[in-house]
């Protein structure tokens, strides 16, 4: 297992931990406390133009673990899924433009006022089929991210590593360049499945995320904790990930309405960096 | 599967879906109503006294679908396991008096300060094994209820039809009446692996509750929806429960903080019946 305490070239900050900041605060405030990586969201990516943020990233010497985020692919008819088929592709343009390792796909929910989940599942393994060939040809690895089970209505309907696992094994090529997993403990800390799993995806895992279910939790999407504040055993998952191979960056990703988003970004910075070094 | 458009016969009202009521209340409510089967909260039992509220559901003609609720085993020492015993014996006890048809079991999430999140699985399938022998000789079965994954640190551990077909597997006598499953639609609507799961537990499951999931739930805990209010496809969950053997009585189960607490508790039955009949 690595030792983190004394290394920050394994720490990228996730945009959603400083949602208060732009793309170019962000890149600032990271050279700033020595971080080298990031993982932008589209929202602050496509703000500052697309390939100035390119110029901006590279400029600043940041590697971009992954981007956050494309997907959903359920809709209620066919012009809804070329739509979601068309935004995909402008996220494998943009995740390409940035020079990030991944592209972080969601599945989506059920669509409006359908009940059908099997069919949702469907929609997603067809959606990802679709957008394979293209994310191949752009050099883009795709990244199937479990959502925790509390999102599977209107969020994302692939909710354990197991049916991530199992698209992989449908969908891909076999080298795990073209089609793997975002593994974040947040969403799959509850599965007894789950060391077994992690084993299973091996190489597939492109990049794995941190934060901490808070007890109790307030909210369903925004009251995610900051690395050792809740009741993840974090170190322990790392162990397994990191035992099934993986060697990539460690983001930290929080959704915090009430918290972490109303504090100074340098602040939550500085407390990412400890926490990286300590707890995670 | 079974026609419920004109059978009231089949629903059983949790005593939770009415929370304002006392058991005389339920008990009342439900004749007045033409309801003939109730499953009631420990509370409510243990606050008319347990052998006076056998006497009156016996007397109203009641069925007692399920008591809920115990289980609750993982605990930081030994003092705090032998204390979870004690009490799952006595509501081994109060659900023999009632004459209920099981004891709904929930796991028990983690220890308060814990991370061990194996251990509290340990600790479950010990503490069910220690019981069982008490449950056997008073002839009360016990159903083991997943609940849903968001519930894994602070309420049970148990989140999967697979985990607790698999604690079946290890400390049941076969026979399917000593240790069962209760499947609330609620907790595990989302798992793609539901049908495999619920074919796997065939006669093992011992009762069966509804209730909706909300988009978007604005609460944890108490803001679930009545059946048709939500996106669960509750007729095709019915069909795979009765196709895996399930001939029982089926809970109406709702905690409504916002909405239906604050109802008309027999107007709240009113609907219960209708969607019974309707949509579950």
């Amino acid at each position: 297992m690595r030792d983190l305490s004394k290394d920050r070239s394994l720490l990228a900050i996730n945009s959603a931990t400083v949602k208060p900041w732009t793309l170019e605060q962000l890149v600032e405030g990271c050279v700033r406390a020595g971080i080298t990586a990031i993982a932008p969201w589209r929202d602050i990516v496509q703000a500052h133009g697309v390939e100035k943020a390119g110029n901006l990233i590279r400029a600043a010497g940041l590697t971009v673990s992954c981007y956050c985020r494309a997907g959903l692919f359920p809709a209620a008819d066919d012009a809804g899924r070329r739509a979601a088929l068309d935004d995909n592709r402008r996220a494998v343009d943009e995740a390409a433009a940035i020079g990030a390792r991944s592209l972080v796909l969601i599945a989506g929910g059920l669509p409006k006022g359908s009940k059908d989940l099997a069919g949702a599942h469907r929609q997603v393994r067809d959606g990802i089929a679709a957008l394979l060939p293209y994310a191949r040809e752009n050099g883009v690895p795709l990244a199937i991210e479990p959502l925790h089970p509390m999102y599977a209505a209107d969020r994302a309907c692939v909710n354990t590593l197991a049916h991530a696992n199992d698209l992989c094994d449908q969908l891909g090529d076999g080298s795990c360049k073209d089609l793997g997993l975002a593994v974040d403990a947040y969403h799959v800390w509850w599965d007894p499945d789950l060391p077994a799993q992690i084993a299973r995806a091996g190489s597939r895992i492109l990049t794995y995320h941190v934060c901490d279910w808070l007890v109790p939790t307030r909210d369903l999407l925004l009251d995610r904790g900051m690395p050792g504040d809740g009741v993840i055993d974090l170190r322990s998952i790392r162990a397994m990930v990191e035992g099934a191979g993986y060697d990539g960056l460690i983001d930290v990703e929080i959704f915090s309405a009430e918290n972490w988003w109303k504090r100074e970004p340098s602040e939550v910075l500085r407390i990412c960096l400890e926490r990286h070094q300590t707890v995670v």
